[in-house]
């Protein structure tokens, strides 16, 4: 293995929505690449797999060694260095022809390992190809390194890009709370939150509470149906003792029958757009038309997922560990699985690594624990403080030029 | 004026809209009445003239000779340590009482200097003090200090406030830019900046230019009629060359007759939700309409004035230094002014303090010079950019406990 003639190559690509993280997880891949006997040259997949479907390949060793800081300024640049896709593999006991392009690119470049970094729908595709590479024998080591703002994926204690996009909520939603007690006027604040399906984010909201600030007051999750009656009696209730209520949102509340807050309220729209009102807008219009007091929406936007410039230090260390890991895993012969981190301790805060089996992973969700969220369905438990404050922690030192973060330029995906 | 038991005390306050930077001027009146030797005790009016009219009043030099780092904490949070009001006073002429229910105040505080911060409304409280106090012959020093994240104000190079404002819209404009180049698919994202009638902070979106990101492709502000036909020319027009085109737009933009695009937009909805449809919704929907590619629309919301973990150091010791400033001119006597900035270098940059008359400030507003936007109406000039880059310069050294950034408690406004 260590004998250079017999070096094998890699690829990495990077696939789903974006996070703060997930070119730190880039990152660790080609610092392992650099630290390993076993690989030469690492490549990187330009838009996920269909860089290896359309032969968009970037050789990342050269583009490391000729530009300056390259492994720090990626670990630290939003959004995701080599593109992204959203292409799902058909099964391969229906169309093999795909699979076939990607195994044949795989043994003509001489690659022994794959890393694909995504979330839930990344990891079909990791089980896909390890199911397929197993049917055909191949050696190829095909592992997945977790990325979600979601926090929804399972075995794994959190995922990396979590905690960089708790920490903008948390903090986003401690400046809104400053910006809307400056006025000595009833009014209800309204901050919309992603998550369509598991509230992990939305309840990082609760994070911007400290001795002097209670905000948010309320906390709608998806994990609990969503009561209008109720709603509008908690926010009443808390008008009488309170000048401003803050309310953090999940976009994907729904109520008993399991529709989307938001779509219900948009479906009075006759015209056809049902986008524009969103979860935030639905609540904003229930308090306007029923307590009739100053109420405004927020909505927290793809900032949440993007703003590299507050990212949290810890998520980034761990991003990059996995990615180191994971050539780590690939050297030892490990192959369709997940990277997942283990909790050993929580004071002091301390994460194991392991590989586990991406059958156990892929296409399935993981949910907020109903314990963990309060009888009323309307707040988090301490227990989900605790679970969520080690991940928001740290700052990383980035670099400024004229005023903006430095970031990796992509000049490639234009 | 030297001797202490002459000594006198004076009365601040904050009204408007918040900023990332009000609280540094409030901090350098502090510090500013600390190194005076004509001030015994500094008052803070809560809530802005209303906390002088409703005796809600705190001792501010007593707060920070208790509190550990309280000026330094003060200068780096966010919105308005002393709350705000939208109160307008009403012509002496014609009503009095507000007036000598004030200067009774005053007399009884033994105050001889009222430093009001906030933006044009303000100044006409300004304004307004001052020529009642003239009238009556009253000695007190009534001193405007500027702030507004619209940069709007007449005779100043620029406001405090705008600089951290433009920051953090430019390196959400970036970081917005690299979460849109990660898919190869045609698509059109519209942000939606705050600017009711001047498109100062639209444009400092331009800032987020470098090397390899051209966005925001387009820039529409106020000061140009808005034109459907042209708009989607111009975005058909870039679609042709690029995937991904970015647009900044501020609120504000009207068509040919003075209409808000966005009210425009927005009647046609026979729900009486005429806030459901904002201008980057109003664009967005053009575009489904009339070109059909993906499209969505970002409002970067109360972020913009209030994301104090991104503000721009430039911008924050500039607010500081009119708070001493400010009290250094109440010492030399000058009244009925506002302080403003006056660029005497732009290599390096370099701006002098004045005092201006508040009657050729109040109730005027700035917009940007036809010259520094491009002919077609759809970008800015270099001359605006070389104005706006030195007033996003420098990242404030902010503390953080637990991950968030630690701000200055606002208790007494609850």
């Amino acid at each position: 293995m260590t004998n250079r003639t017999e070096n094998k190559n890699c690829i990495v690509a990077q696939s789903g929505g974006p996070t703060a993280a997930i070119n730190a997880s880039l990152a660790g891949v080609i610092q392992g690449v650099f630290c390993s006997e076993s690989f030469d040259t690492i490549y990187g997949s330009i838009n996920g797999i269909l860089g290896i479907l359309n032969n968009r390949l970037m050789n990342l060793s050269e583009q490391s060694q000729n530009r300056p800081h390259f492994i720090e300024t990626l670990k630290t640049s939003p959004a995701m260095y080599l593109g992204s896709c959203r292409y799902k593999l058909p099964d391969y006991k229906e169309d093999t022809e795909p699979y076939q392009k990607i195994f044949r690119l795989f043994e003509k470049m001489n690659i022994s390992a794959f890393f694909y970094i995504g979330g839930n729908d990344s990891m079909d595709t990791v089980m896909k190809l390890g199911h397929y590479g197993k049917r055909i024998g191949s050696p190829i080591s095909i592992i997945g390194i977790p990325k979600t703002i979601d926090n929804d994926l399972c075995i794994t204690d959190h995922t990396p890009g979590y905690g960089s996009a708790a920490k903008f909520v948390a903090s986003s939603l401690l400046e809104i709370a400053h910006d809307t007690f400056i006025y000595a006027v009833k009014s209800v604040t309204i901050v919309e939150i992603m998550g369509r399906d598991a509230g992990w984010l939305t309840a990082a909201a609760a994070l911007a509470r400290n001795d002097y600030n209670a905000a948010p007051h309320l906390i709608y999750l998806p994990e609990v149906a969503f009561s209008k009656e109720t709603f509008l009696h908690d926010v009443e209730k808390l008008l009488t003792t309170k000048n401003n209520v803050i309310i953090a949102v999940s976009e994907g509340i729904r109520d008993e029958e399991g529709n989307y807050i938001s779509s219900a309220a948009a479906a009075a729209d006759t015209f056809g757009h049902s986008q524009l009102s969103g979860t935030g807008k639905a609540l904003e219009y229930m308090i306007k038309d029923h307590i009739g007091v100053k109420v405004r929406s927020i909505e927290l936007n793809v900032l949440q997922r993007c703003a590299s410039h507050t990212a949290s230090l810890t998520d980034l260390n761990e991003s990059f560990q996995l990615g180191v890991k994971a050539v780590e895993g690939a050297e030892q012969g490990e192959t369709m699985c997940m990277l997942t981190m283990h909790r050993t301790s929580q004071v002091p805060y301390c994460i194991n690594i392991h590989f586990s089996s991406v059958d156990d992973i892929a296409n399935q969700a993981k949910s907020i624990p109903r314990e963990w969220i309060n009888e009323a369905g309307n707040d988090v438990t301490p227990e989900l403080l605790d679970y969520m404050r080690p991940l928001i922690q740290g700052e990383p030192d980035l670099k400024y030029q004229e005023g903006l973060p430095v970031y990796l330029p992509v000049d490639h995906l234009l």
